[in-house]
């Protein structure tokens, strides 16, 4: 086995650096421009995309009984990509493979798993364009974002993942020497200390990001000595197929047994998750999905540390600004990309009834309703531009939510869907925006997840803080942001922020969105609301991955054994 | 405020450089002899306890009704000390007033809160004596075992646990610039971090280790931003009384709510450990005792990040020695110790039918028996010296389970009643061995906690190495041992240890035991097995009780605020 770590030591060391310092870094560049990868990248990664259509996708997955075809793009295309199929019936068989390789995986040591690791984000970044085709596809993510959420992003995130793993394995020595004064010659003991995995991990994939939401937990686990099992989001398998299929790949040629990254593609319906996440042998979960799902993992599969990211009721508090226009421009990027599909989208826009101050003068609650409205309108008003921002409607889970959304209130801006230049079939919509007062409690105060945001009238500011502080604290949020000229208003918007546990964008109007969190320097979710439970990515995210088992001896039979 | 932290700066610092190297590190000295502690340490601390016997310690718990008198000296001395009671009608108030402190606690700051749990350690360590009388009187452990394992190295293990939750804290950044390459001027963000505590935690003591089990919890939660509620056991009340009364001392001098502190105790029967555990506020819990209410904390406070150290069945696997005379000698002491009392004692002694080679020649297994059982004796053959390592019988479950063992099988050492010299009514038990074969799983599979150990008969060492493998994956284990002079069933043991999940000692015949974990540089418990899911103190056992919380503006923003 050549030195992966080695190979690799410069990118693992500048991670190290940025998660310390958490200013800005990327290991993996983020515009897919031929002047950075190459003349043929794209045309490469399209075709390799295209060459698993319409096939079975070949895993060796132990237990697995069968193909099932599950995924629909939301662009319309056929994919008919066959996945081998695991039911409840061959977790034995999974879980007993999954389990065949974990002595040989903690032998390699600290620096060995994280060398494979490395490895494993080298070659996924070499097939970069085709898992981004694979990620559009699936998650309707317009091209571009689906190479860099998808793609260059998700892989700064597993990157940063492995940093913090390896940083928090390395905190204690391999060996000790303990020397206690005593009378006469002190005792002494020679100790080791061997980091082990917990057992096996389960990763549950998302529809709307399949990697960049699987990606932190998949390379925490598997680099702090577990194997992993990861579960794909029927809809979304295709970019987790490549990612197993790389990790076994890569596992394989290193020595190791490939089946300590098995993928369990289900049909949909088919409930695998409960079985596989409630048995014995998994230690770890991570899941991004439903509040009502992450909430039954965390109350039920008890014998596994269980990380989650689940619903939310992102606010944003609009108090007053010295540039309305970038303002508005501002929120209306965030709210129509990826058609408002993410877990960060704003939903809930806090307004006093009585207006803002703006550097446009005085702007009514109506006013700044129809600033967002008409910025919203004039960034999506060329269709084929508009198309590379909104992406593709994911399911039509979220159609059925935004046809119910205009009743809520009054409609300051109609969801229009626009026809895909380039996918026939594809569905696509513009946000709504409805406004609606302070006594909506039932309308704000649950997610309504996809291109539907809420302009709430409150009394006042005061209010407006009021109200962000109990619906994230009661319904978690993954974002916030505060609008303000007023450092007073800025200061209790904060001490709310701690007080409900939700990271805060203040002033955002240039090319930084509420929506966006950037790997090594933000930290995705707090974990101190209820949206989530942990962290991309922090010290919690990876110290209970792996336990540090010792022995330990007197030094006089450590030398007499070293004869 | 005084500057805490730069008061214990030397102490704090010592102890990071210890948790990093793992060697040998004591912050509090561990003789209570008066040439390290004066003259007049011992009498004044014993008067101070006993000027706590027969009153009311006054506490101004908010949400407490009336006293309540729970506890019965194992040495059977009157202590009849009323504590104010807390009934589950009363959590609304307590856990109310327990959160109003935690604003003011979280802008302490990292270094403010640290200052304030050093300075707490300082007092602490101040009223060692008295700490160690109460100790003694309601766990049962001798004097100088009290005033070592209840007071110096319990103060140690808090000290561990502080550093570690002060590195853990200080991983990140307080504040951080964000500057992204862009065409033209890059992006330029400035981002604060903010530690903030989970809220309320819990730490549920247990009647054998009062300080010791309890603080590092104690320390972890409330250094990282929380407050705490501290739930003792009902026999063992007095330690942690006196802990809480300290602990809202210095936080009120300090200038913060003393009811970020706070002492639960209930009648015994109460049972409001249960309710408390599950409230909504409570956000960590630290428990020792039994594994069914353990695994009833994992399974239904899942509102709760949990800690817990339960049962287990600590096994020592005896192959082959060239020191017999040492290691019987050396295992003599761990089962004599406190009558076998530790969640560390060995339970299973694994030994070959055919014996074993030792330096004095083949021993079969009933000379090896005999042996343990001989230095045991000779170790406790006089009665004055005896009571000094035995402590007294912490309950009468205790009791119960040792007259039922002799019926398990043949009776090697016979468990003998001793009298106090200076305790008449005090309850003294040698230990019991009993041999048993490899065939009587459902004896040696199942803790039985006190002064009784077995002595199993296997085929031989390879049988050995299994059963102790399979009955700390299924039972759990918080110690293991091995005797052997050959490096391969070394290995062999390691490698099971590791499978296994639990600390190994090998060889042990000299002034260690394999009972003991010393702080700073053995880990006690490793989370890896079913005998506790965490180990004092790591990674780990720090990260999930805090959350980061950032927010983030432009930088141009800063500087006008800055204006």
């Amino acid at each position: 086995m050549t030195d992966l770590l080695a190979a690799h030591r410069d990118r693992l060391d500048a991670a190290l650096t940025a998660i310390r310092s958490r200013g800005y870094h990327s290991a993996f560049p983020e515009s897919p421009s031929p002047r950075v990868y190459g003349e043929n990248a794209a045309a490469d990664g399209k075709t390799a995309f295209e060459a698993h259509l319409a096939k079975t996708y070949e895993l060796d997955i132990p237990g697995a009984h069968g193909t099932v075809v599950t995924e629909q793009s939301p662009f319309g295309i056929r994919m008919d990509v066959a996945y081998p199929r695991v039911v409840e019936e061959g977790l034995d068989e999974l879980l007993t493979a999954a389990q065949q390789g974990l002595a040989d995986w903690r032998r390699a040591g600290i620096d060995g798993r994280t060398g494979v690791a490395l490895e494993i984000l080298d070659r996924l970044h070499k097939r970069v364009f085709e898992l981004a085709n694979a990620v559009q596809h699936t998650s309707g993510q317009a091209f571009v974002m689906a190479f860099q959420a998808g793609g260059a992003h998700a892989l700064d995130r597993a990157l940063e993942a492995v940093a913090y793993a390896y940083e928090e394995m390395h905190r204690y020595p391999a060996t000790a020497t303990w020397e206690k004064p005593a009378k006469g010659d002190p005792i002494r003991m020679e100790k080791t200390f061997t980091v082990t995995g917990r057992g096996v991990a389960l990763v549950i994939g998302c529809n709307t990001f399949p990697t960049w939401n699987s990606w932190p937990g998949l390379f925490a686990s598997l680099v702090t000595g577990n194997a992993v099992v990861v579960k794909p989001h029927p809809l979304a398998v295709l970019p987790l197929a490549i990612t197993v299929d790389v990790c076994r790949e890569v596992l394989a040629e290193a020595g190791f047994d490939p089946n300590l990254v098995t993928l369990a593609t289900e049909r949909a319906g088919d409930g695998l998750a409960k079985p596989l996440a409630q048995r014995p042998e998994v230690k770890l979960i991570d899941f991004t999905g439903g509040s009502e799902f992450g909430e039954w993992l965390e109350q039920n599969a008890t014998q596994a540390t269980v990380f989650t990211e689940k619903a939310g009721v992102n606010a944003v508090i609009i108090d007053s600004t010295d540039s309305f226009k970038a303002l508005c421009n501002n929120l209306a990027f965030t709210l129509s990309l990826y058609s408002g599909q993410m877990c960060t989208t704003t939903q809930n826009l806090f307004i006093p009834a009585g207006g803002i101050e703006t550097d446009e003068g005085h702007k009514s609650f109506d006013e700044v309703g129809q600033g967002i409205a008409t910025a919203i309108s004039k960034l999506l008003g060329d269709d084929a531009r508009a198309v590379e921002i909104l992406g593709g409607i994911v399911n039509q889970a979220v159609i059925s939510r935004l046809e119910l959304a205009p009743e809520y209130g009054d409609v300051v801006l109609e969801s229009r869907a626009i026809e895909h230049p380039a996918f026939p079939d594809a569905v696509v919509r513009t946000p709504l925006l409805v406004a609606i007062d302070a006594e909506d409690a039932d309308v704000y105060r649950r997610e309504c997840f996809g291109p539907v945001s809420f302009l709430v009238r409150t009394a006042d500011t005061a209010q407006s803080i009021d109200l962000f502080k109990s619906t994230v604290t009661e319904g978690g949020a993954m974002t916030a942001g505060i609008y303000s000229t007023d450092p007073k208003i800025l200061d209790e918007a904060r001490d709310a922020a701690l007080d409900a546990g939700v990271a805060l964008s203040e002033n955002l109007t240039g090319q930084v969105f509420v929506n966006q969190s950037a790997a090594f320097s933000d930290f995705h979710g707090t974990g101190a609301n209820p949206a989530a439970n942990a962290t991309y990515t922090d010290g919690a995210y990876v110290a209970s991955r792996f336990r540090v088992i010792q022995s330990r001896r007197h030094s006089a039979e450590v030398a007499a054994e070293r004869r």
